[in-house]
């Protein structure tokens, strides 16, 4: 008999993101995929490291069994080099999405170049120095966040601007450990906003400048999580500081955008789209 | 005429990551596919928020003008919702993969709904919650870098150990910004390692603990960036600390990989997997 765990819900169709190495891949444009059909729920679950034809035989039985169970087809998200291994996925009961096998076949023609049967290494040469420049920018993001060391703010390539709690510290960690982006990051106090004037510190470098805003009543949820009923989290505070702050990147122009509908990656991305940043 | 701007270098084939949005699935999945042409080199643009007919135009003749200046035929990852468009780049002289296009249709007969012609929002009640998760999990990630409050470790959901500079932060930090999930991490100190039993502060927590450890002449090329000619980056302690720290893995039987030739990406998603971690 088949049983929903969760009877008041929607029925949640089971999604499987099976890889021969992290899955990351089909995760990624697997939810882009997805995202596309408005009001439908999904069950996510991920499959990395699949790497032998008994691990694979081990996963499409789970398939199997899941869309028997929950009666509804599995849909599976496939990045697997091996083109057994992927055939074998393959025959699972389930919509599978072969991502590598869709796209191999013409790259290869193109560049007259078999790809090779295993997963891709990341670590050449040039990705050594990627992943070195990773780390270094975690390193300077972690160094200059919320104001501290302004010092090194001759090496940053960009300095996000905003209230406390606009979204700047995740957007700095995510620009350096996925574009190797020199991320610093200085909060606009009250003492900052009231002299209506771009802080002594940032002058030098107002090209470097993005500023982040926010809806003064996102805002205002956000700070009551951390400080429930103080002046910090008030809604005339949080109106306040976004309007001081939003006047700020008007007048000396600053471009900026509001956080507020945005996930991490878009802030991000809208980052490096208006600073014309280059990933590193 | 065509010149190569670096004669001495392989010629590097134009990578265009072209969407409607940020362009992040593209980059990706196209970096995926790219990453299994051994030996082949690739010049890299990621061109966001292509959201208009007019957009679509210029990079189009932006591609084109590419790929005749370069006399190479460029490669285009394509991930636009809008079919017009999408047609409109599909024109550009180049091989053009199609993300979307090419798995909306089977997609769309299996769930029985039209995608959606715009950018899925991410932003719905559910991707709410899991947005406040990440943000709380960075925060999480921030405050236990390095050993510090070690009161929280109640709440952590993994605790890395392992040697100075054995890739624990971006890990952590990785974690949280991709999987909700609330990692600390412990440095092993000399101190700690000369004992040969686990720091008090972790034996607690020993089901949360997980270890990184690097070979020991990767581990002093780090660590000589940042202090060169110390003690701290001399081979001997090095490989001494790398020893101490691997055996009292062992004896405490705390899982744990070698990260000097993974990503962070793969450490973090070896960490999910082997500590069997959920995606908040």
């Amino acid at each position: 008999m088949t049983t929903d765990p969760h009877p008041d819900q929607p029925r949640r169709r089971p999604v499987f993101f099976v890889s021969d190495h992290t899955g990351i891949s089909a995760q990624v444009l697997g939810q882009a995929l997805l995202s596309r059909f408005n009001g439908l729920q999904f069950r996510k679950v991920t499959e990395p490291f699949v790497s032998s034809d008994e691990k694979a035989a081990e996963i499409v039985a789970e398939i199997d069994a899941t869309g028997e169970r929950e009666g509804i087809r599995p849909i599976v998200f496939m990045t697997i080099t091996n083109p057994q291994r992927a055939a074998q996925v393959q025959r699972a009961h389930a919509l599978v999405i072969d991502l590598f096998g869709s796209f191999t076949p013409a790259l290869e023609a193109e560049l007259g170049l078999k790809a090779t049967p295993e997963v891709g290494r990341f670590h050449g040469v040039v990705d050594q120095y990627s992943y070195k420049q990773r780390i270094d920018a975690v390193n300077f993001a972690m160094s200059t966040d919320d104001g501290l060391h302004t010092g090194s703010y001759e090496n940053a390539d960009v300095i996000l601007v905003g209230v406390s709690r606009s979204g700047k510290t995740p957007t700095c960690l995510y620009l350096a450990l996925h574009n190797g982006i020199e991320a610093a990051n200085y909060p606009l106090t009250r003492e900052d906003l009231e002299t209506e004037e771009l802080p002594e510190t940032l002058r030098r470098f107002r090209a470097k400048l993005f500023g982040l805003t926010i809806d003064p009543v996102r805002l205002q949820q956000i700070r009551t999580e951390r400080r429930p009923d103080s002046r910090y989290s008030a809604l005339a505070t949080c109106e306040r500081e976004v309007h001081q702050a939003e006047a700020l990147f008007r007048r000396y122009r600053i471009p900026h955008i509001n956080t507020s509908t945005f996930s991490v990656e878009e802030i991000a991305a809208h980052v490096m789209d208006r600073m014309s940043l280059e990933e590193h």
